[in-house]
């Protein structure tokens, strides 16, 4: 049976499997992507846990290699500037797996992975045009222009993470402020639970957290419980990114926008304030078609699906 | 000599002309488009414009005809909904030209002719992703992705002028607030003048000036003349513009964007305050990769010449 080797390299984890043309993933393993903190560790414990993985198969059914990472180049098949990795300046990816294993390899970056994957296997599968939102740590695009990935002249476009929202707003880590990810990721929900405790003043359940504990998580658990406060964080994010999905959607005019990432896992209590927003700010002809639609594929299996698509494409 | 009749459908002027492959405009014609004011005469006049132009010519020699229109669905052939042209409901302009002249007919909106117009024969020759923002009496955008018009689902995409440049903001012609084209279109500009009067109180040399006869280019010559409220009509207008070209950057990367229309034939004085919000907003590893350039084929020619490029693709 042909499969792909699957690398989904994330800030956090690093997963890998094995996936077959339908996308299946008949195998799969992760590891720590600090652990070991240098680049020599995350190679070592790359080899080590791809080894595990294809031990028990024919090494000729393995198609080729398919990667996604965030901050890379994929033309030039190397990670890039990479802040969130143990992997610093200018690292050749392709070229080491290619030359580890000899087998092709492809790379892409992790928002478009998603969307490949998404596109393929998950909510937009048959369709030309979409996006793909990951509402997670930050806020990447996977953008799908008549069945190909958007990737501008050098792979960064997309960064809709960082167009701005609110001029002269909130403080972002680029540098710049106000923008959209300070608003609508995880760390963007935080932020606006903090700012509605600051204005509204009223109790909320999650007053007994230590400050450094709050997460996307807890504070959409303590809304779907009724807590006003944590409703709000998700009613004000949704509505500043429902007005920037039309802004989106009168540019592109794709068929659907899908929510995925830690953010979206909380549902309609985002979803609808989104979809309102959207509507309201959308020019009537576009109404009657654009979907905005959760994930398919879940968190953990968008991108390493995606990622596989590269080798079957 | 093999040649394409183009048509350009403008709210106010009817251009046709005859394009050699090589983008050389071998004769041209036009005619008041609300001539007759009703769609009968408005055909009446095209054929007629057409035959003054054909009848020097080897029938054999017409390789087709492309059109371009405001507020047309290319893939279904008609133009729909245009209020501003003498064209009302469906009109299925591809079928009647077809029928009419026994030839291949293409048709594409304003928008994205001025793009391939630009694109094979102007200041974006060569290359793969780029825009061209037509600043007239509204603000379009032809986008070009991979070298492929981005027409989206339905032919929807680059409604630029609509996107939400400042949230409650001037009330636009579309019915929405805020829209960019009431900042940077000609009549964003007149508007920005009319404003910078009420904000400033300073004497204008425009003051004896009926309002209605107020202009762009009569702005534009002022400010070249010193006038400090022409000027900053300008400034404010690029301002908001490159505010919000840094988005569209950060969402398409593309390599260039093009100015056109009579906004842009003012030169420095938008260009300076376009580029200079364009580079303040943008993230830095985009800042070397684009440019923004003016119009290489002037205000009448772009679209007419992209309409060729349909017949000739």
């Amino acid at each position: 049976m042909t499969v792909a080797i699957s690398i989904d390299i994330g800030g956090t984890t690093t997963k890998i499997g094995l996936v077959t043309p339908s996308g299946k993933i008949i195998a799969k393993n992760q590891f720590d992507t600090w652990k070991g903190n240098s680049k020599n560790a995350f190679f070592n414990n790359l080899f080590e846990a791809i080894g595990k993985l294809i031990i028990d198969i024919d090494f000729e059914d393995i198609k080729g290699i398919g990667i996604d990472a965030p901050s890379c180049v994929p033309q030039e098949g190397i990670i890039k500037g990479a802040s969130n990795l143990p992997l610093k300046g200018e690292v050749p990816i392709v070229d080491i797996l290619a030359i580890k294993y000899k087998k092709e390899v492809y790379l892409c970056n992790d928002a478009n992975a998603a969307a490949l994957g998404e596109g393929k296997f998950g909510n937009a599968k048959g369709m030309s045009n979409f996006v793909v939102l990951t509402l997670g740590t930050g806020l990447g695009a996977g953008i799908i222009v008549n069945n190909e990935v958007l990737t501008g002249q050098s792979g960064l476009s997309g960064e809709m993470g960082h167009i701005t929202a609110i001029r002269n707003g909130r403080q972002c880590g680029c540098g710049r402020k106000g923008c959209l990810e300070t608003y609508t990721s995880a760390t963007g929900i935080k932020r606006n639970f903090l700012a509605q405790l600051a204005e509204s003043n009223l109790p909320s359940s999650l007053e007994n957290l230590p400050l450094a504990s709050l997460t996307t998580k807890k504070i959409g658990k303590a809304a779907k419980e009724g807590d006003e406060n944590a409703k709000k964080a998700f009613e004000y994010g949704g509505k500043i990114l429902g007005e920037h999905l039309a802004d989106f959607v009168h540019l592109f005019e794709p068929e659907a926008i899908v929510l995925a990432g830690g953010v979206a896992q909380v549902g309609e209590l985002l979803f609808t304030p989104t979809i309102n927003a959207l509507f309201d700010n959308l020019l009537p002809n576009y109404i009657n078609n654009i979907q905005v639609l959760p994930s398919a594929l879940g968190e953990n299996e968008a991108a390493l699906l995606g990622a596989s698509t590269l080798v079957f494409q």
